[in-house]
């Protein structure tokens, strides 16, 4: 399970390069496959672009930041095992009879193929034929009349999905957020400038400051003496995803005015509560469980042990060779054996999706002696696909959406199995249910996406 | 100087994808910085591309051929100091409101930000900028009322300049040449198809048959089975570039029924006649005057030695170490010593651009012992620009636009220099002076070019 | 401050080439510059070797695991700056009259260029002049009359400095450790054979099972069926070196019949005894001071927070612009904001090198909120450089060489500061002072070095 | 077939580095495998060296030219299909007690096994186990008590073979050729310095000066200031490789006081005088058979035509897809077609190996309307092996080893197939068969080759 990108614009007086160069790698986690940047040349009174396949630091390489003369940019890094070839990468740059407009987005639009045949029957042609290239089209067309503002509120009026776009128009920069909020988007201050991205832990990176979330339905416009507020559509309603909180987001990030590091151990603090156990200690999978671990043994009165190790060299891109690549669990995560022999463990992580994995650790640790396993879940079952830009498996591959919780237990050999509840995640976030997007947990989705509507409710209520 | 580009289309039963392969690598003189094929997917009823920087076998090193499932396809080989993105490689890529389309262009529209402007005030938006952009718009914007052969029609009437397009249509190819016959372009028959290219040595690498060229203002139509011709534009001027005879094109070609190998070598006779000279030997400069150099050998009776020998390993694409790299002329050619010393030797090339070369060769010889150094030049001297193709310096490095011949002869440290004549050269070809683009000689070009026109009468008069 | 490199020997009956793969994964922490392995053939009766310049999966990403077709081998990875020829890397090979022998080591032989001397002063000539080198040739030169074992022994008589070494000679292979057991080696069982690495995660990855550690003094062959010991050199003395407890090795491993993990908690823990402090909340720096925070935590009472949040993407190997490199810290450790603000927070380290990071982040814990920061280091200051095979920077860089502990707290912005005593560390590990090397931390070294001997007495009182 | 390796030194008081390159880029004919330079680093006093696969421009893109502080060195370029590792590439480097010493080989030793065991039981040790190291190490062992003179000389009496060396003893710098000159090595004065290469267009490119070939059996010492000679076998003996002229030096050079241009031409009108033929052209292989061509031309009164162009872009190095590799010769060389329609062509070239590219053309010419194709060959038939460097195919795969010509004839289906005699290779040479090596035409070697002697005289008399 991956977060589909991540964006940022800056505006700062110096060092534009350099700081859109510190967003995007602040950012890394939520997409490695590409990156890029856009910015404003003065020079040549025109946008110009820079990306590549690969992470931050391979892609800007060889790049020399003194050509990036201007104070105006964005920036995007890139999450799909889909992008096979450079051109796909963001930002996405188009010249029209408007203006240059450049593009980088986070999420997904549901209605995209309708949007983009709507435009085709309007007479354009596409080279991607990507989401963002209908999105600066319907821009462009709009605004020779009506203006920029007026042109980007028709846009969204249109687009259902999800977005966080940053967007580039000649040498003006914005960030725009869906009216439900489903995607984060941040507004910080930096030394000499304003900086809008994902998640705040890429204002810290430039020593700035938060000054508050874009709000859904808002498009802000950065200078590098201010910001501009727009509200383009006037949303009451939220539907914040819920995983940024339990998974994707950095821990030190703060959305929608929650603490993620807080959060997590809130939601295991809560597990504790809802799914107790009785047994000798807590251990968390690292990386992605440790918070909620800390929460989980400071409510249950458990001592905590980091137990499992992981090979911090093995990263997702680490190539393995064929014939060794599927049985090597422990070469990326193994026990210490003083924290698990003999012992009745609770292991703690955000969620489980095929259970694959989960199984394999279970009998790695009752290899090493632990007398029990039991394992605690800080997020609901996940039983039906997301449509708004986390890139879950098929439906198929969900174990939660064809198993009970205890076919679950015995498939990945727990000796007890514990999620926790809907109404325990929302408290933990501390939010309405109806402020989040729940789709993924509860088979309802906040936009209508075809097929969807309620077929999961009879399922839903099985699992209650 | 450097051509800009060569193009190919294939419809072939089977091995589109080697097919194509074959093409590029045959026309690998006409472009090393960029590599690129689109071929129609049967599978997923849409044009696909592959294409990257580099030579031809760099960029489909890796490249699985098996990939390349349908029967019809179009290749091309760029040519441009510009291009430093992937993203500007072509074939171009559209997929449009008509179907996909896809564009291969050897040559220059004149009139193409015009055009582009037209195209965006029309509302359309353009993420290259580039001509092959705009003829792509142009044509699926009429298409879809008038159909695809009067679009094209319709798109070549806009258009001013110099092309060779191939061009796919969702699963359909095409070639096509403009109304003067600038570029060339050649119809071959092959084992199981047909194939378009921009010079018949194409065809003969795959085996094939020439049929004849693409006449000016034509459309072909190939498929496996057979071709089918659109006379677009019923052309009866013609303004075949000169310099595909003297220098471009590869010796073993034939275009516009010339084979290029007899014309060099009656360019290097009629030279002799035009500019005789007292002299011991002939010597090419390898390998561009070779064939002429023969010619003059033979019409003046002199022997003919391969005085010069060229450090075959020394590409375009050497990387030499900045210190040394400007004085190394003897490392890419160095004089056979029996061939030179105590002799009256005449060098033939087939143009001269800024001189700097030609006087470092003319030195090297005397050094070895040459006693007397004859320059005999197989083009008329390069007074004005190449709006149409041909990456020539600017207009302040050509030498001849603002020398005298007697001038550069000093330049060059020759004894003498000798250059042909516009009748000798029009007469080497074996077409009319009507029929040739002669600009870069005469100053005169065949479209109007923007500030041009007749500038360069009195210049001309004056070397006359 | 790194670790110079990682071993291992192992001898399987299938899977050979991959089981060397999987080790060296699982050791990548010792060295990240280089990587190789070397392995019998039986076919041509020789040991061939393949090794490069990077990570293991890099170096080893085009290898064909098949060419491995024997069941012995050794494996390396390397850590030095100074590594800049592929021709460095290791495993060494050498051919000699009595056979093929390949060396991996990690360690420092002290006396290596005397001994090198003495080598060519008997005629021998060095390729690349390598401590492997010598002890290869030593042992070639003794075996011809008295035998590999004797040659051994010979050859680690002369010897000075630390060592694990694995070691091939034709098809049998070894490990051997110096006599005083400076560096680790550990024996294991896997499925169909034996394997001998540096730290007993290596066995952990393949599946297998610790046997014993390597004894100092003592060569261990190894074969597909069993293994045998000669107890080569029979030592008494033992000088382990506390920094593969204190930072170096992996948690997960168990070295000299001690967990790593459950060392790190005692240190945490017996640092709370002898430094308390009067905090709120006890904060690791990731990941290096993790498991002594939570010892620290567990004896001071003191809840534990993960206050500072690591970017996982920002290897050491990341390549960052220059003019941005100095000062982000931030976008490598970024504080959770509600872990900090208002409280009084102690961080708790494995060391200080240079004082420059951790004065850092004490100033950016600072700018968050924290009322006041006390810094706990789970080692004692260290004072003089290491000669046996850690990559510390040089003396004059070692803060604690020429500051008190009050001038050190000062520099790094600190409430307050405290180490660990050297009779804490010992009690921690679980060992007599004796038994350990606490060169860097004493200044008296286990092995003569020259001029170091007692230099720091005087400045060792001062600290007392 | 392809010679095996160039040989370069240089001593000049400046741009030592840059001169290197020049003369590796002059000789890159000779191996195009591996590159690399040994120099003497002032600073460090002692050998370096700089390596890599591939060729010259590749090997040295990214090297510091400024890091080259001395004023000696030599070059090496590397010819071989086995070279898979950066480590056998040359120059190669040894350590010894002696000082350093380096060395870059032309040409083969064939005892070299035998000389390597006798080392190894000296008690000798091998990194690569290379003719380089034997040499190495022969020098170093006898010149601790006769100094290095009598040292080279010695080893110089153990070689068999044929070699051109240039060696580095700490900061001095030699060439040395072998008692026959079988392989060329020739001296030259530069602007400030001298320098040593295995072909004169080394000296050409550095701009300087022939002085005169290194004799077989002398070693020449080259400083800034001069040279001096070592006449450290006195021999009588000759045994040029009359392939270097036929065949593998740069038309350009002279070597031995004949410039191959020259010999090549000569080659090429004995040829037409001792197999006449009744024709209308001449054609020549391009580039390998162009100077014969010229020849037979000029003394059978035939005019010559280029009828056949080779594309320039399909290097040795050209990677083409496999299942078009094999039958796509008209990629490679295609026929000019007025060349050859209806007439009655003779192609010349200098050898044929195995006959199956000479098969190809003689078709390929036949399908463009040639009426008859003679072929004539400007070498005798090749019917056995080279064991002094040059890289032959097996002695199975010369035709010539097991064909008579007129079957030969039949197998490349020529309508005539003529091959200069023995004699006229001699006399076009303008040596003495005494003074060349003709083994691969004889079966009779210079050395003595175990297995070789007089095994094929049978079979030379039978071709007689």
């Amino acid at each position: 399970m991956n977060e589909k990108c991540g964006v940022a614009a800056v505006a700062s007086r110096t060092k534009l390069g350099e700081n859109l160069y510190v967003t995007l790698a602040a950012l890394q986690h939520r997409g490695q496959e590409a990156a890029g940047i856009a910015f404003y040349d003065a020079d040549g009174e025109e946008i110009k672009s820079f990306k590549g396949l690969g992470m931050v630091d391979g892609v800007f390489k060889n790049f020399d930041f003194s050509t990036v003369n201007g104070s105006r940019g964005i920036g995007h890094v890139y999450y799909s095992i889909a992008i096979s070839v450079p051109e796909n990468a963001q930002p996405a740059l188009f010249h029209t009879g408007v203006g240059d407009i450049a593009v980088g987005h986070n999420g997904i639009i549901t209605n995209a193929e309708e949007l983009k045949k709507e435009l085709m029957e309007k007479g354009h042609h596409f080279v991607q034929g990507s989401e963002e290239e209908s999105f600066a089209y319907m821009i462009a067309d709009f605004m020779k009349e009506h203006g920029f503002e007026n042109a980007v509120k028709s846009a969204m009026r249109k687009m259902k999905g999800s977005y966080a776009f940053v967007l580039m128009h000649d040498e003006r920069v914005f960030g725009i957020r869906d009216p439900l909020g489903i995607r984060p988007l941040i507004l910080g201050k930096i030394e000499d400038g304003y900086v809008i991205a994902s998640e705040s832990v890429a204002i810290d990176a430039l020593g700035g400051e938060i000054i508050r979330d874009v709000m859904p339905g808002e498009m802000i416009e950065i200078t590098e003496d201010g910001y501009r507020t727009y509200e383009l559509i006037n949303s009451k309603e939220r539907a914040h995803c819920f995983f940024e909180y339990v998974y994707f987001a950095r821990a030190d990030s703060i959305i929608d005015g929650k603490e993620i590091y807080k959060v997590r151990q809130r939601l295991g603090e809560i597990l504790a509560e809802e799914q107790p156990v009785d047994a000798d200690v807590v251990i968390p999978i690292p990386d992605s469980g440790r918070a909620h671990a800390y929460g989980f043994a400071r409510a249950s009165g458990l001592p905590l042990e980091e137990g499992l190790m992981k090979n911090r060299y093995i990263a997702r891109t680490f190539i393995m060779p064929k014939n060794i690549r599927e049985k090597l669990i422990q070469l990326k995560v193994n026990p210490v054996k003083s924290a698990v022999k003999g012992r009745r463990v609770v292991i703690v992580d955000d969620s489980i999706v095929r259970g694959t994995t989960m199984r394999k650790i279970v009998n790695l640790l009752r290899k090493y002696g632990a007398k029990e396993v039991h394992v605690r879940i800080a997020s609901p079952p996940i039983i039906a696909p997301c449509y708004f830009g986390i890139d879950m498996t098929t439906r198929e591959q969900l174990i939660a959406s064809y198993s009970s919780v205890e076919e679950i237990r015995k498939k990945i050999n727990a000796d007890s199995l514990g999620y926790i509840s809907i109404d325990g995640l929302t408290r933990a976030i501390g939010m309405d249910k109806n402020q989040l997007c729940l789709g993924c947990v509860t088979g309802k989705y906040p936009v209508k996406v075809d097929g969807e509507d309620t077929r999961f409710q009879e399922r839903i209520e099985k699992w209650k």
